[in-house]
């Protein structure tokens, strides 16, 4: 089977599992909006790895439904919270939920989604239940101080290379460490192995986020939703950002400050942004960066026992970073 | 010794404790504001109560620190976020997370705090640490559901007082629940003792809040720091709004919402309000209403079994709810 359609089949039964965990409770004023934010869609990857992890490891059960479902459920209030400190309108061409509601229902609604995401991750019990909770605490605050040098990264002009792959491993590689260990600590997998898993979230969330980077500026615009080059009319401090304060002439970079974040820039101003980058090797030496973490994680998945059954997860993995650039 | 005394001493040690929660956490814009909201000083009734249950239902060791603690930063947690939601500039007389920073900050910092909450209540392990987790968790589901229903009854001018009930149960009474079961819980107390805790609790959150709106305007505001019926002039949906909805001549009620929500109300006509509150038995009504709230707390200290010395727990409830109105 193709391993998309198989996405499609595990993406229908989280859709469906999240649904049935808004059944008629009210106030509606909290629901409706919780719920809003919910099925707004998604990739739904972090629950899907937390079940690839979880059969890896030869969990008992046929699947690891409701901790994967918290981990979702996570992800979402990051979503909602998010939105309102970047005041973005637009979430997956829908209105996001402090524009279609307002800001309170918004604060509101992010705060009863992580209140859900943590009555359903103590819904089923487990061995590692402990470990679970922990692992998803100390992820809930690791994104929070990831969200928070993101913040601080805005009105700075001198983040590092260093400083930016730290920032992306808090906010974005983190919520793919916790559903993979999470996995792992629910098949009652091994320490060793359950590191494995972190190390591999981790290498898979710097690849996916670099190359989510890339696609702004660099891909082919017509396989992606995102309007062309909005971080760079955002003035988004990507790692493409980065690289260019780091290496531009001043002339050059003259030029790409009177583009980058000046929200009416034309196509053809971001073009020329793109021919920047590409006189500087920046799209490159991207492309390397996010091959690093991939190798990473492709070498994790090799040292992974014989014992285990990889091919899922190495198709998962293809299947996520294979986007084109 | 003077119960005043002994619970300044509880609240010296519970602030030390939060204190110690924060050593040098990077980034300083996550944790600076957290440490702020945290610090921002309060009565810390919540971690009080936490403990005298423990300690009443004779739990094993010399106290429980953590669990209290978690409780009293989702307490903390839930006032950053109201003061976004309801846009107070103020609280303690000290700037506001999102007033002294920005509108990010404070929610963010919440989130930050609400991830600390579990981290600190997840450090000790106890027989019952899933019940307690899950009691925790359904409280802070309720908190967002008793705010979502004062934020609704905003826009309501017909919410009823079993309405007005239900949802300061959710928004007040349930925190207080929460560390009273909380302190059973560690204390390894018989579920029957938990049932009355929690009740305890909630009857006391009913009291207090009732007594609260009373405090606004017939209170001896010397004995109060808070500007004088400022509920009023901000038309706050307190107990006595709703009476007055329900009661009061066309005419007077044309009197009273001339006022009511009025910023620029004068001191006399708070106090029109107050004359029409008492011409109305309004006062006395919410009086009353705190009475039975009270005498069921009294009731179900009563019911606790001998071998449990109740004393502190009397001079507690006494403390608490002794304010002159």
């Amino acid at each position: 089977m193709d391993y998309t359609v198989k996405i499609e089949n595990y993406r229908k039964e989280i859709n469906e599992a999240l649904s049935g965990l808004f059944t008629a409770q009210e106030p509606e004023s909290l629901y409706e909006p919780m719920r809003y934010a919910v099925n707004i869609g998604g990739k739904r990857i972090r629950p899907i790895l937390c079940g690839i992890f979880y059969r890896m490891f030869k969990g008992k059960k046929k699947k690891v439904l409701y901790p994967a479902l918290a981990v979702e459920l996570l992800h979402n209030f990051t979503l909602v919270h998010d939105d309102i400190m970047d005041d973005d309108d637009l979430r997956r061409n829908q209105q996001t939920v402090h524009v279609k509601w307002d800001l309170s229902t918004g604060v509101l609604s992010g705060d009863g989604i992580v209140s859900l995401a943590y009555r359903v991750l103590i819904k089923e019990k487990f061995k590692n239940s402990d470990k679970i909770i922990k692992v998803f605490t100390d992820g809930l605050l690791e994104v929070c101080e990831g969200q928070a040098y993101d913040k601080e990264f805005e009105t700075r002009e001198d983040v590092s290379e260093k400083e930016y792959i730290s920032m992306i491993n808090n906010k974005t590689a983190a919520l793919l460490a916790v559903p993979s260990r999470i996995g792992a600590l629910c098949a009652e997998a091994p320490d060793s192995l359950v590191v494995l898993a972190e190390k591999y979230g981790r290498a898979l969330g710097l690849a996916f986020q670099i190359q989510d980077d890339l696609l702004d500026i660099a891909g082919d615009e017509a396989l992606f939703g995102k309007t062309y080059g909005s971080d760079v009319s955002e003035g988004k401090k990507t790692y493409l950002y980065i690289l260019a304060r780091k290496l531009m002439s001043e002339k050059d970079l003259k030029t790409f400050d009177s583009i980058a974040g000046n929200e009416n820039a034309s196509r053809s101003d971001l073009i020329k942004v793109k021919k920047l980058y590409e006189k500087y090797g920046i799209i490159q030496k991207a492309e390397d960066e996010a091959a690093k973490y991939i190798k990473q994680a492709e070498k994790i998945i090799r040292s992974v026992p014989a014992e285990y059954d990889t091919s899922e997860l190495i198709e998962f993995t293809k299947w996520m970073l294979k986007r084109k650039y």
